[in-house]
């Protein structure tokens, strides 16, 4: 049984804490926050305790430590929890600063530990099921891949000057997604974006649209496309042409109702919001980390994804200002 | 806080245990079966206490019995339940003898408990909102309900020969739903059926494909279409037009993606079984009963409920023999 | 090239004339009409002559004539026609009077001269389809048949009086496509009707919306769903159980455009009415008309075919009073 | 009644016959062809005259042309044909020399006469509802644009090698469908692209998949993708974010028959190639080109429409060398 705590306890904190607790191998043991009664909460809830960060890290009765406190902390929890020769699921981003995410995998590299990055949507059952049809050879080989992310609204401006912009916060999961899918790094990011969804987005120095392209050595390509905005719902989809077929992984919907009348066919909005879209997946990544942690595989989301995905979004930041291409090689 | 008990420990109390754990204002206290380990092992992981059926009727504490046993004791355990002063929600059908069930409605009738019937399809979110549609008037009035219920592969033998025969077992959800969405009972039931899945279906006396149309005081009509054996997997429809539109609640698919090669556009399979389909469906049935047991509402799914669907299944049974149209008022 | 005489100019001609002119290997040559200027009209379009009945049938140089007119006139013109040595093509269905259409079936059998019935719906690309891969055992062996068959409005009370009631004038295509997708006839057809659409309609003694079950020899079974009315359009569906899968001709749509909004994700309605829905069904016809009377193949849709329908749809007449089945031997 | 010729008797020119010929006002009078006997075959077929390219032109009696010859002829034609005083409709593209087509550009402009470029997918049916849904309002302010453009297989070697390049010959259609949709050029545009389908493609100097970026003066933007090759068939959709919603115009299907298997659920492929798919947008077009030739309404596709579709295949062209954006205004 693994013992583990969560550092953090907001609203994913309490997704990751169903996930852990439901699994057969897992238990939740301890919360930390911020705010104590926050850890309170979540801890009474599950029949954990709630404990300060540096005790829960200290604690040699638990194994692993799942980190879902605010982005700037993460480099240090994780160096702090392997070193005390903890197991690491951390939030994504690694890190907004490329540099601590590279020294953080370093230092970390050394302990051994096992670190898994939450980039979550590879483990969502409709992705996932797009991945094991390309490795099956369905579609042959992969060529042009499509990623549309579009959030159901633009999240509050106070948000928008912390989050390092759209590339760093949004659309790293889809650079995770296209690593994913296409098994290797691009060589080059290409960005155009704009502003044209929140006037106020552009004022605070970020964008809220964006499509940017991927180059990759062999001659694949692809394609990422965000909005801050699609009001219908969280759409969330992958499309890959490969040289024996096409494969869609589409939007799921929050009921199978489709009604006829006089004014059309209509079915139902895809969920809302990633909780809804996602619960499946939470539970599937915490799956996941557990059979790494117990020795039976690989970590499958590496600290090394998690810095590859964020120098991409380095490159489509600095991509945006000048349209021209960045290669990877160069951030 | 409902502290509630399960009678009964096979499969569906496992679904039902998660429910009482997961709901916010209920605890899982008790657990028997006829069996006692399979009673420990399910009271184990949910804390629960292993007991026999009688302590936890007798048992002052436990406000709430979930009855999960064998159909043959339902009415029985009813009775004692309700006369202990306990709130009860059971699984369908009440009874295989109609005449049996009526005198438990009569009997639990005077008790004065609420008692709710499990019939866990109106709780589907593609049912219910197919139901909230017409309530709202999307497709004005509605003229003609088609059902359609087909299971993934036949049970085994052994099972059919106590099932009560596909109308009493199977059908009977249908039956609920037509009652659940026409609002109404029919006047008379129609059916046609036969043993072409399965010989060995046919040589126990049973039928494995059915037709049974249903007609109305008032002009409306109702089709219901059973198999026990579609391979593609649970197939679970529903279909009402009315005299401004058609609603339909379509499968739920096993996953989003759809694969596009020489051969065609294939898309996944819906879920394979009962448990995966109507997951959210349990939850939501546990949720409405604390909200009535608690006070706010009435049972959504009475006794009498129960009993309505067992007389059409009657009804169908003996049409099935003739292909005349049977009444209800003679059953 | 066969020369090919229209006897009838109202629209469904047209739609004839239409394809006979597009078809490679037949000519249009002549048209007629009780009101001669509609034949006048029709005939110059396509570079055509307007002529009387009597004459066309007489020209020895004309080798096909396609009844276009009133179904009370059928029988004597594909009497008068085959017994000129003509082949036809006649619109359904073959008479009101099942025992016209039989007398006619006998006099015209002894001419040897090929008769095709207009159950256009058999080449509809669609349910053309479904025919091929169960032909083909993509779904193993049929066993329970589903056809859903609404018009967008009921046609005008006058109209429905000298129609022949709903089973004969509507249904009767269904019945034709049972026995072409069973490949056999049933042996009792049982119907459940009612006037809810329309209470003019009950009042001129007909019905507007149906349910028939059909029962074959071997245990397969069938239902047909009717309704008069289907404000979002002509709702024309089969679906096909099988002992290995299910298939599904589903409606074809106006256009492919999906809006999504927050009012949710809409689609367009199926297309309006039975010229846009069967256009291509015509061609096909037509198309196979030719093809069998140029000697390549035998006659796809036979007068036996209008006759078997016709029975049916004599037995859903007598059944929809009853409710009891009405055995195919007893007509 | 429009007297119309057309010039080039090649498979298209068949297309545009059947559409001259079933149009209420417009009459085909004769062909023309760089092998005569291809124009007698047409021209018979039709009950028209096949003539020389200079006699049709020069004939007072022919209105209008239709010139469907090989592209290097479409500019001397057009000014040959509305010197003439002739209404001309020219299949795409203008020429695939960017300086000639603006030639001919002026040179036509002069005469007065109505002269219309053939891009026929701006009359699908599909991609008509979708603009004409975003012109309603039903989305509100078009904000990102995806255009998927695939040909099921790539064109021979010897094509290629004349053809201009994928960008002049394949996504040129594209680059009008994003002008058609956004009502305005863009400012800039960026091409990804690579031979990843055919090394032979790669050889002869052309490429066979390419994303291409397009930014627009208020901040909307625009992705093409292409590849030469999508084994299911012709795949075109085009799908536009709005600030208020999304509308998508998806594939047409061969056929809407569904079937589900253990091997999952099944439809029909798209149509596989542009005839099937675009036969009503053929029709479409003719007729808008009569309204506008016989004087109710603006030509809909000008000559200024498609030089600039070929200043953007010419932007692209050079982009793909580098990478980077290059703007309309520089080329």
């Amino acid at each position: 049984m693994l013992k583990v705590g969560i550092l953090g306890a907001g609203r994913i904190a309490g997704v990751h804490a169903t996930a852990i607790s439901s699994h057969p191998e897992s238990q939740l043991v301890a919360v930390s926050d911020v705010f104590p009664e926050n850890a309170e909460k979540l801890a009474m809830k599950f029949g954990a305790e709630a404990r300060a960060t540096e005790d829960i890290i200290a604690d040699k009765g638990i194994d692993a430590v799942l980190i879902a406190t605010s982005t700037d902390t993460h480099s240090d929890l994780i160096e702090a929890a392997t070193a005390a020769g903890k197991a690491v699921l951390c939030e994504k981003p690694v890190d907004l600063s490329l540099e601590r995410a590279r020294a953080c995998q370093a230092s970390t590299f050394a302990t051994g530990k096992p670190v898994m990055i939450g980039f979550n949507r590879r483990f969502d059952p409709n992705f996932s099921a797009l991945k094991a049809g390309l490795n099956a050879g369905e579609i042959g080989k992969a060529e042009l891949l499509s990623i549309t992310s579009f959030d159901p609204a633009p999240p509050p401006i106070a948000y928008i000057k912390v989050s390092g912009g759209l590339f760093r916060d949004m659309m790293i999961h889809d650079f995770d997604m296209a690593n994913f899918i296409m098994g290797d790094a691009p060589v080059s990011v290409t960005a155009a974006a704009s502003s044209i969804v929140s006037s106020e987005i552009g004022a605070a120095g970020d964008v809220d649209t964006a499509v940017v392209t991927l180059t990759y050595a062999d001659g694949r390509l692809a394609v990422i496309k965000n909005s801050r905005r699609a009001v219908y719902g969280y759409d969330q989809r992958v499309e890959l042409l490969g040289s024996e077929g096409l494969l869609q992984a589409q939007n799921m919907l929050e009921n199978t109702v489709v009604k006829s009348t006089t004014q059309g066919v209509t079915g139902a909005k895809p969920t809302y919001f990633f909780l809804e879209r996602y619960m499946p997946a939470y539970a599937a990544e915490w799956s996941a980390f557990v059979t790494a942690v117990t020795g039976c595989a690989p970590v499958p989301v590496t600290l090394a994804d998690g810095v590859a995905a964020l120098v991409m979004a380095e490159a489509a930041t600095r991509s945006a200002k000048t349209g021209n291409p960045v290669r990877l090689a160069d951030v």
